[in-house]
């Protein structure tokens, strides 16, 4: 047994049926083209006969002191067919049938009696390609880990032929030995649990608090902010990444500004389409990584911090948004770099992470929201990528809206594209895919003022 | 906004991410001669089209009193599309990958903030027929008033082109006129509520407790009176009605003596091989009708009272098995017939269906469970049935595993078949469907040894 690290804890003790805490991911694959009819049966056979298992993907809430939220414990007999799924699209196969699927599947709770993650191999697209949507608890893993965790099954070689797996993954370098016994290792974990969570809890808060006021700004109260129902719909869309660059060129700003600026466009003209658009600009949570570039899945927790951004959704000229939302950035990091040491620590443990933040008293009320919509940027692969000789035409990241954060904005590099995933609470975002034209329109907006 | 009965409440209030509380059912239509490949489709839309909602498929929890467990509120938008779903089988489209299916289907939670049902058609079955996964909460409709709702969408005329839907049945007959107004009636509810629901279990328990008494048995510890997990697996068979009768006519029973025989018989050789047969015989727990034939779903609230059955599953000899269980039958009937009519009134009452009892304090201990297993036979049409020109092949009850009760049985009539229904906590209960083939063995040494 092994204890759960308050901060994973959080994910665990914050989920309920409403608030399923996994992060999702839908990827696209081309079918090989000497693949038979029966490809999809052959490579679910092939995969089911791989029975080892990487610890990860063995742990298990177990119960001690009376909940099953406080350790994990290594699930000896893993079902792999129930974990590693087959299913298909009903007639004719369309790509809005697959967003539905995986709507579905993304609104469903992991079993908690068993190791916390699913894959389904999805057949039946018209256009013949195939797609794996995966899906892992956020206590295992976070979003930027469970990219790099796929990204780990594929090879920029479409000549090879290994089919790597998540749940088996060659190790990239030694889990280090656990020092002292078990009970040892468990009392320390308690311990450190006890006296660092307030204190760390507070640390968060006084940052988060003075990155807010040193912010000429204050997020506003908008529909995106509602406690949110049990169903979620996703919608997805892949850009080249190179109209994205030369926008960031003839502004001189980042890639990173120029998406914030295209998602602040999208998010103005679908809140003007709702007749929803706060006269104040929206403020997004952005995750910035800090997990160092030879970071692996076996380095557990989650390590991202997180600064404010001025969406400048109250300003119709686009170059003018792109200004203020890249100058917003700037003044962030500024701000987060002068951090104190045990600020700068405690926002980039798990408890920035914008679901601890509920956790925050008073910081997610909803009256007050202290962010309107997390636009999240993951890092992903620059060349096309492989998988037994299937090329990834695209990976989706599905994210987690919760309570007062109704819709989620998740992407990722992919070779040539940037590679959108959009994730709603169903009830309160009313056609979320709507935002993907706004996101194209507002693209191509910034393109012609800039360019 | 109406308050949910106490007895109703209890379905909302024991459901957990572990147990769901809607019962299920799937049914097997033969497609119609002249469907084109597109049938799914065009069925799917024409449903789509029907958007007028019975009050039952309004109903959604509200919160009052700061819980979402006393009272139903009308849901005035609808997303039809989210409750009337499509869904394919993988290739090569075998009979069991519906079961796998349906026992995903099965296993997830009914979204709390949308009306709470879900009606799933399935396409892709390489027979050509097609299927329907139906899920209500048992909060709205107990199994049997189910399964009556299913068959009125139905018709013994295979020329009646009519598509009928759960959600929008001619009314049988009016409902009665509220009497008196809204909060009149929600305060006489909860008074109601506060006089009688412990007066009604202390009636209930000391009514399974006389039964209990009057038996010569005791309810052994079994491998099936576990905690269970979340996730559930289904199997379902047909059999013909008239190896039953045969069996009966033969040995001066009745259908459903022979049919707990065989559900007996078949119990008795899995737990065999499981190595896990108690030595002294398993007792079911049978429900009752107490529904009056002209009852409709428009009458709410569950009418079924509860007799519990000593199954015999010690005896080797299939007989003498069935006369333990035609006598053990009998017996309770009678002590049933002489209970006060206030103890016939609780347990007739909500109060005795299996999952109330987990409320009784003591009744549910694991270490002495009141009884092994759940057998239900509900009643069903005669006659072949259609739908819009599809026969019914098959309609498979799906009931409800619960803690202390990891699987069920529950059966129907269906024409010329008994069609079974099974299912059970896909941890606890392994190899589920390796009992169907115990059920065929089971009745073939009935049949073999009486007829």
């Amino acid at each position: 047994m092994e204890l759960i690290s308050p901060i994973d804890a959080v994910f665990l003790l914050a989920e309920s049926r409403e608030h399923p805490m996994h992060v999702g991911s839908l990827q696209l694959f081309e079918t090989p083209e000497d693949a038979g009819p029966d490809y999809a049966r052959v490579i679910h056979e092939k995969l089911l006969a791989d029975t080892e298992f990487h610890p990860t993907f063995r742990k298990q809430p177990a119960n001690w002191l009376g909940t099953p939220q406080l350790a994990w414990t290594q699930a000896e007999d893993i079902e792999l067919a129930y974990h590693l799924r087959r299913s298909a699209l009903p007639s004719p196969g369309r790509f809005d049938q697959l967003l539905e699927l995986a709507s579905e599947l993304h609104s469903a709770l992991l079993d908690r009696h068993r190791p916390l993650w699913e894959i389904h191999l999805v057949e039946g697209l018209s256009d013949g390609r195939f797609a794996i949507y995966s899906k892992m608890h956020h206590a295992l893993i976070d979003g930027v880990a469970a990219q790099r965790l796929l990204q780990r099954t594929l090879t920029d070689d479409p000549a090879a032929n290994e089919m790597r797996v998540p749940w088996n993954l060659p190790r990239a370098r030694r889990a280090p030995e656990p020092s002292g016994s078990l009970f040892g290792g468990i009392a320390r974990n308690l311990l450190s649990a006890a006296n660092s969570a307030p204190a760390a809890l507070r640390a968060a808060r006084a940052a988060l608090l003075q990155q807010q006021l040193t912010m000429p700004f204050d997020a506003p109260r908008s529909m995106f902010n509602v406690p949110i129902g049990g169903a979620r719909r996703c919608a997805v869309r892949s850009w080249p990444l190179e109209r994205v660059k030369q926008v960031k060129k003839a502004t001189g700003t980042t890639v990173n500004d120029v998406v914030l600026a295209m998602s602040a466009g999208a998010l103005r003209e679908y809140l003007i389409e709702q007749h929803a658009l706060p006269d104040k600009p929206l403020i997004a949570m952005v995750p910035i990584s800090l997990r160092a570039d030879d970071d692996t899945a076996e380095t557990s927790g989650v390590k991202v911090g997180a600064i404010l951004c001025n969406l400048g959704t109250d300003i119709a000229d686009p170059i003018e948004r792109l200004r203020v939302v890249s100058e917003s950035m700037r003044r962030s990091k500024e701000v987060y770099n002068s951090l104190s040491p045990i600020q700068t620590m405690a926002l980039s443990g798990l408890m920035l992470s914008p679901l601890a933040l509920t956790f925050l008293p008073g910081m997610l009320s909803l009256a007050n929201p202290p962010f309107n919509i997390v636009i999240s940027n993951v890092p992903g692969p620059k060349d096309p990528q492989y998988w037994n000789g299937a090329r990834l035409d695209a990976s989706y990241p599905m994210s987690i809206p919760f309570d007062g954060q109704a819709v989620n904005i998740t992407l990722t590099t992919n070779g040539d594209n940037l590679d959108f995933g959009l994730v709603g609470c169903r009830r309160s975002v009313p056609r979320l895919r709507s935002l993907l034209d706004h996101l194209e329109n507002s693209l191509s907006d910034l393109e012609q003022a800039a360019v």
